[in-house]
């Protein structure tokens, strides 16, 4: 691994108590981490000014699926219902239909193109779940197949155990079972075979009670696991005062959370993941509680929410915008939103920010500002992606 | 140049009465045309099955322009106001002021690559409006750097002539004069140096009136020159039916427009232009009459808008998914909207189907189904691009 600095640069550290920029900055990276960095002249290689950001983090994914649902877009564009969509086998089934016939080898070359897309963007680190198996055997197919892209492709990528997706045919009205059967007795072979690095669910009234959430993290604690939730999507149901209460990682989506709910997540370190793109595609109109988030000082990270369903984005760049656009966010805001509170919702220390100590995993942007990476819509000013200090 | 035979493709014609799709397709293209289609086996490049449709043109764009609004965009998240913004010289003048002050080099320097985004998305023809000069010199300069575009790019530039975009602070209370000696005097000097393909206004109350661009289609008719024209994006001023009333190309926006303007412009032949990028950026409530065009038999086309402030939007994939998601075309509504129908608001005859005898600007594309290109968002699949015949 080369050991070289980047001088003339425009640094966006991005931590909370760091400067906003250092203008004529440099950074010295030994063995893949910065070790140092500062203001003024340096002996390098010269950036030319460019804007230099930690890598983007996408934090919530569900990239490793199978098939498409571009049929069923169609569909309800052309006017059909969503009882006919579900009669020509469309809707979450479908995809539960595609990942299950598609072998760990299929699921990884389709993810591979979604993945390639994030990459070059910037993107260095990767959440990606589980969710659309629903059988033990097929869940832990999925979370192989996540694992394996960090072994094609210079990425890092982070599970997470999603059984608690939503209910497969075969149990229908025993959700209680579901839980125990697949949901918990998968989780422990999954993380025996060392394929969950956190638990999640997905709390709805068309999914899952929080009383079933408690009782699958009991067995995460156990394991001695994190957790975050799917959390007031579409309804308020209790799930981001659950998850603060067990210290999990994030609520995500949280557009129908509460202030309470924002003043228990900042208290318990649990960050609001949300994610635009679903609101987007959902044409929702309950916006997340911004103001109550940035009143409590619950940090707010923002992902792709890559899925086939409800977000068929693999833009970080355009989830900035959004959230922008759509939820108000400051540029600034979005930024932290995919570097260092994208880190935290995934618990990690290593990487988001610009510091010493820190991966040189690093954006460099052909740009003068950090603003224009929210203010454009479809363009992409990436100069360069470091890796581990590796540019790729 | 080549002559060669593409074999093995899911054909999407896109011409009015030409079948949706033809499976297991073949195109013969001689220099630079189509010659011959057809179904079944042939001798060539074998596709693979993927889907060929007509690159995608572009019908309206501010593409060439001095400078960014990215801290507009943040000052306004920030929570400044329109006063403050406009005190910091925001707004459509920052852009007039950097216009003016750049040369036809920088300007073309400047748009390349956000012209280079398009063109890998397969976009082959693009429209470019002057519009932020506003001095005859200044309108001159933008037209002649979009006409450059085309020299060092494999790629189809049309022009409008928009110098009746805003008003410039020097005739404040004289939008008349400003009409007759800017608008129309340079009209005629750009005309006579073969740079405008199209006269176009902004028609709306913070703009230019009815009246005024009455009588710079007057001189554009003169001229022989075809018309088009902003309309009804805020308000509804009658742009739809003055242009329609003038046998114009397109109308622009429409979000205002009613169901008498889109007889009115589907009697004319006159295409609406929707623009959901603008709309999206502005967070528009005012749907453009879907509806209405389509029971008038008004053609819609989808366009970027690309401009600084408004819509600061390079990709016409993700138009055909705002227009999706927001103004619920059909992907086979999005999909003519950027190739026949955008090639009809263009007035070009010889682009965006594909037919005997049409330009082979191709965009082959690595999806199963039309409609995913319209479906995912932030995600390209093309596979190759043919400008007229060419791969590149
Ligand atoms: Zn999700
Ligand atoms: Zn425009």
């Amino acid at each position: 691994m080369t050991d070289f600095t980047l001088t003339n640069a425009t640094l966006i550290p991005c931590g909370p108590g760091a400067p906003r920029r250092i203008a004529r900055g440099w950074l010295r990276i030994v063995a893949g981490r910065i070790v140092a960095m500062g203001e003024g002249e340096a002996d390098g290689e010269d950036l030319g000014g460019r804007v230099v950001t930690p890598a983007p983090i996408d934090c919530h994914t569900h990239l490793v699926h199978g098939g498409n649902r571009a049929r069923e877009f169609e569909m309800r564009l052309e006017g059909a219902s969503y009882e006919e969509i579900a009669r020509a086998g469309g809707g979450i089934l479908s995809t539960v239909t595609a990942t299950r016939a598609a072998t760990e080898a299929e699921l990884l070359a389709s993810a591979l193109p979604r993945l390639d897309t994030l990459l070059a963007e910037g993107v260095a680190t990767v959440e990606v779940k589980s969710g659309y198996g629903l059988t033990i055997a097929d869940e832990l197919k999925m979370l192989r197949a996540a694992r394996a892209l960090a072994a094609v492709r210079p990425v890092r990528i982070v599970t997470s155990w999603l059984a608690a997706h939503a209910l497969p045919p075969e149990y229908a009205g025993r959700a209680d079972a579901y839980i125990e059967e697949v949901a918990i007795a998968g989780l422990r072979a999954a993380h025996a075979e060392g394929l969950v690095d956190a638990v999640d669910g997905f709390c709805e009234g068309i999914a899952f009670s929080p009383a079933q959430m408690a009782r699958l993290f009991d067995v995460a604690a156990e394991l001695g696991l994190p957790v975050k939730l799917h959390a007031e999507q579409l309804s308020h149901l209790g799930g981001c005062q659950l998850v603060a209460a067990r210290g999990g990682l994030s609520a995500d989506h949280v557009e129908h959370a509460t202030a309470a709910d924002a003043r228990a997540m900042a208290a318990a370190g649990t960050v609001a993941t949300l994610l635009p793109g679903a609101f987007y595609t959902l044409r929702e109109t309950q916006m997340p509680p911004i103001a109550a988030f940035r009143d409590a000082g619950c940090a707010m990270a923002l992902a792709t929410d890559c899925n086939p369903g409800t977000a068929p984005l693999t833009s970080i760049l355009l989830t900035l915008n959004m959230a922008s656009t759509l939820f108000r966010l400051t540029p600034e805001e979005g930024l932290h939103g995919i570097t260092c509170h994208a880190a935290r919702a995934l618990g990690l220390s290593d990487c988001g920010r610009l510091a010493p100590g820190l991966r040189a995993d690093l954006a460099v942007w052909d740009i003068e500002d950090p603003a224009e990476l929210a203010y454009r819509i479809g363009f992409n000013p990436l100069h360069a992606r470091y890796f581990e200090g590796r540019k790729c």
